[in-house]
């Protein structure tokens, strides 16, 4: 049918109401043609041209209703790499290449002089410390005593609620389950061990099991919302910053003090900007970012590898830490509490996304399972400490300013 | 003398440490053919394919040194489009489709079907209540004598140093210079209208060369990062929360009865959850995202329209206010006090970014200037609102997990 | 000696530095005597009279040395008392006279009306749903490394921990430690059970010497504070508000829709005055007061029963939820994270305080031990609800002003 | 009449319910009495003794309706004193005794010991940077148009608002009206000065009288709350550590290298304690107070010269910032960004409380108006940085624990 139809027939329908947009791949069959059909309509609608969003490699079969919908082609941003950056972890041992996709200028070439100081300086040592998804329902009940009786009896059942929640993936690993209470509230957040997926989707699945096996208990309990904000998904906040989401990992080097005097520096110089600006600054600023530009290279990343970009808001939080020592040097460190990676599912799996994996060395699954995202996270970590190393030295120097008028003339017109 | 190298030869010298990476640009004299050979040399040296990161529309000699460097191809992400959303602002007016560049299943549907609910009601008022891009560098002085004085010496010289500042850009007009003191630190908060830029280069330009002038007046005080992290740049915080930076945005609407009727929820079940999950739960977790998933909006819209999207920390940062009208009514609202767009300059020019805005009607410099990057905040609060609404009165019907089920299946494998 | 002296001999060898104010009560053996040393030196110094100061019934001989040092006499607060209140916890039952200390109007009129209010409604449901002291050392080690390694050895060697740690005891009872890592820097929260003191002295001993065991088994560790800032100790912060520190207390109740009428409100107007004053108003100062004036009501009870006062810095943090039910009815509730109080120890034997605590029926060790401390804070969290229920109220009428208008005249002058 | 009934027939009408406890006062005429006849009928109702808490200086009918309601007598604090502190401002200039109500062992010979080491380095220099106390009603509004027409009016008529407010005091002096829009929601935060009183009663009367005027012109805007949580009174929050509230003051002090080495310390080891617990414990722990101990010499000078002491909460929020100088001294400072204080109304004229300040030389009015509070602000700031320095030198040497088991034995029973 949909052949004897002519675009214009099409078009017609759907300013008619007789069809939607998004229902145009169930339509017609094929989401490649689909998107055609989308993005032409919207030229016609809009008067605007849509060709290099067009132009793409991903196959639109494979990425709709699971990653998207009422697709109308792509955006394509620009990637470059720093580095090498030496890396030594539990997993991560070796050079990597840094992909960065951005369009902020400077930004590849600020993480690559900061991945060149460090690799010279014997490379970043990064370790994750802590490692789980979460996700936390709140439930309402008539009374504080209700919500003790909950939460007494998810503690005495947990073995049996992990049993439930396990049952939803072959990957989430049910690891505790923490309560809250305000009032007549609960939160119960659920954290997960997730393999080498980000795992929000399986662990959501895996909770709402859980908890609806936990509401059939108590049946003046309420679920109101399977997310409760106590996850925390998507916003900055000290839940995961102090208990963790995803990955809670640290990468430090030791820079030389031969390094620093080739800059122009003393340790004390450097560690004295970095408390300044990074510890009184943010302190001031009552801010989630003890740091100088942790977003940037967590962003980046992001895009270049198909996480679920929206998680840099609490993915980039962390503290800078910075302290001469008494030989010269400078221990340089960074802590990433809520780093939330993955090497399957979600967009990893796109086209260019999976190739940028690949170059990293952590697509897919590893071997063992979890060991690749565990690895991407050590290089995660390792460059964005790389990024801070830079800007802080630089700024030690004053060079923000010069750096930006030189490399990044765009806001200047 | 490029021509007569063949690729094996630079690579040799690439690795014997003659040539660097970066160094390609100027070597080759076509950055395309750099980003070609930077990307053979990674697949070389990792093993890995890099063939759809080849695949793109850039124009890499027009982006190097502007937006990014040291590139190799393109990340491709996956555009949707929801809508049309209709928006009622003081520079946006009429119906919009919202694109979203994405991988997580089932967000575009979720913001669309918000659309469809606001434009069925009328639309979404939005409003722009503050505006200004900022930079706060922190200065050491010796004592808070010297603090105080420095302040005041800034306050009765405003006039001087705003022609200074404006002294380096078309388009930076200093609106004030808000001063901090902690101990013998002095932060100074310059605040800037930046037309349709989002302006942050512009901005640090300007208060750079206002400083200079500053500190030659001041010989013992001493700048110490031009970015003290008050400004505050890409970490959640209060001062924007509270100050605002970029565009502080309010998108409001009014669902009706019957809607919510249609939906099988009162008025008081909508904004029961937004009280319990987006205030209460988000108190506890002492977020700054008073909200369901502002993120997700934000940052697809960002990725799509050439945003720099490590800045979503902040722009994503809000308040869901939602209550019950005497007549069963439903009054939604979104607040972003620290929402940082722009329409020139940035990532706003390439190509596929280019046409994403140009089909918003926001593409460049707006008429008066600053009136594009005004609208297209209207319609990105607008799209905020659709998600919110969406997923809420989801919430509301415990969806979550099913949509996530259904529709996002990547984790669950 | 001393008898020889007579005051301005002993005065001459003050001023010569031959003796300090502090010496003075080993030097005179007698500190009620060095009091009134002190007093007149200071008058005669000073040539301000302080005869009320000196009119007071502590003996300072029981006090100096162990509660204070340097004394000159005595503060006097007027106390109020509110109620009686009815109180159902798990350790209070029955009605109590709220004794609040205080110099604010209103204050004790405003607790009195809602304690009215909440004992006509049958009482205020008190729970303690998490009851711990704690203190958290800072250690400082060479690298994330050791931090771990640290961490590890202190996971498994906790009931050799305990052991040490309640050595210096006989009431302290290790619960758990959690540790938090920043780079080379390790936090291990202490967590103790106290009986029925605030404890803030004893797991401060009893932490110092399960540090010292753990730094000899780490000689490259180096403790920097006992106290690391994460106890946390007498600052607003989250970790309190999170995990808890001290009792951690609900209390609700539920007006009946008549006494609303009386009030000439309807629980939606009341909840709907919290939702904006409590909770959004809150959020957007980025508070930990999500409430009306927690710290009114615990300020004034712990001035009155010889609290650490200073505490309320925290004990005063929390949130008031408000619903309004289907049958018109109102819940309300407060929750107190972190509501640090003793009935033994500190302040509590002073002769003034002694006798509030005995008021109460709360005085000194509990049978079964901290079954007065538990009592205590239901009732303490009862008295903050019906602070809570009274303002809000109030406010519901925009009684506010009026109030103190009539009774708060102090600052009108 | 009153002399005719005996205590018992006055008890038989209050147990009958004939007779309210807060109505003695009227009842008996004379508020001494009906003290004690509450105080009687608590001892008879409860069994307790309450003779300690009858004996008390204080006149009761100079107090009851103003400062406190429903008297039974008194608390009684031990004060200690430390010093002399030199400090040195723009208003106090010599040495001062510093009055501490605590019950707290070793707080006085802390801050005393720190006042000795500052007072020997020249004294602490101390400022008021900033003075206002502030007042945020909460008004609710059909939409953002509305919102934004209110604020713009505010803006418009401020010398209006500003006559009608200051008419109802003497001493407020309207400085600014803040405005912040969330959604349909409108504060105001009004900020005034107070001259020498803490201000909140003269402000909330101010404020109350400028927002009918407001509500005036705007009918469908409605007064939620005259305190709508962003004054911000009584909770720890970022609106007053940012934008300030009573006073923001900074203390000084540099320790020359000779005191650090008696000490057994470098300036490096101070500042390392400082960096690590202070701020990055802090910053962990998401706390207000990046300091030491704050509160415990705010509340304690609170409590002696009778300020509002549930006013710790935001009065004992700041930094501490140290830092080693070239020479080997060290630079001390502490930030208060809002202690808010008086020297007249509240419980200032109370009989001890008043004596104490007039100690210092701070009681009553200053002249010019306004002087005594910001002197007695530079003097508390002063005490605070003693408690700081000292603190953070004892914990450089591993104090603490030792300090608590010699001095604070209280909790170790």
């Amino acid at each position: 049918m949909v052949e004897e139809l002519n675009l214009e027939d099409i078009f017609t329908k759907i300013d008619k109401g007789e069809l939607k947009l998004h229902e145009l791949d169930k339509f017609l069959g094929d989401s490649n043609r689909a998107t055609e059909v989308r993005r032409v309509y919207l030229e016609r609608r809009t008067g605007a041209r849509l060709n290099n969003v067009g132009k793409t490699v991903i196959d639109f079969n494979t990425v709709v209703g699971k990653n998207i919908e009422n697709t109308i082609g792509a955006a394509q941003v620009p990637i470059g790499i720093a580095g090498p950056l030496r890396v030594i972890g539990d997993y991560a041992n070796g050079l990597y290449y840094i992909p960065l996709a951005t369009t902020e200028g400077a930004l590849v070439a600020s993480v690559n002089r900061g991945a060149k100081i460090i690799t010279e300086a014997g490379g970043a040592r990064s370790k994750v410390i802590n490692d789980g998804m979460t996700r936390a329902p709140v439930i309402a009940v008539p009374s504080v005593i209700d919500a003790v009786e909950l939460v007494n009896w998810v503690n005495d059942h947990f073995n049996e609620l992990k049993n439930i929640a396990e049952s939803t993936s072959r990957h989430a690993r049910l690891l505790n389950i923490q309560p809250f209470i305000i009032g007549n509230n609960v939160w119960l957040r659920f954290r997960f061990a997730t393999g080498d997926a980000m795992g929000m989707n399986m662990v959501t699945i895996a909770t709402d099991k859980a908890v609806k096996h936990i509401l059939s208990k108590f049946p003046r309990a309420q679920l109101v919302a399977l997310s409760g904000n106590m996850c925390v998904d998507k916003k900055a906040n000290t839940v995961n910053f102090l208990l963790g989401r995803g990955k809670t990992v640290v990468s430090e080097a030791v820079i030389p003090r031969n390094t620093l005097e080739k800059w122009g520096v003393t340790a004390e110089d450097v560690a004295e900007v970095n408390n300044r600006k990074n510890l009184l600054g943010s302190a001031l600023a009552h801010s989630y970012g003890f740091n100088a530009h942790f977003a940037n290279i967590v962003t980046a990343i992001f895009i270049a590898t198909g996480q679920d970009v929206a998680q840099v808001v609490e993915s980039s939080m962390g503290i800078t830490w910075m302290e001469p020592l008494d030989n010269g040097d400078l221990y340089v460190s960074v802590t990433l509490p809520s780093l939330e990676v993955g090497t399957v599912g979600g967009g990893t799996g796109l086209p260019t996304q999976r190739e940028v994996l690949q170059m990293l060395g952590v697509y897919g699954s590893g071997n063992p399972p979890g060991s690749n995202a565990l690895k991407f996270a050590e290089v995660m970590a390792a460059a964005v400490l790389a990024g801070e190393v830079n800007l802080v030295l630089a700024l030690a120097r004053d060079e923000l300013a010069r750096a930006h008028e030189m490399l990044g003339r765009a806001g200047k017109t």
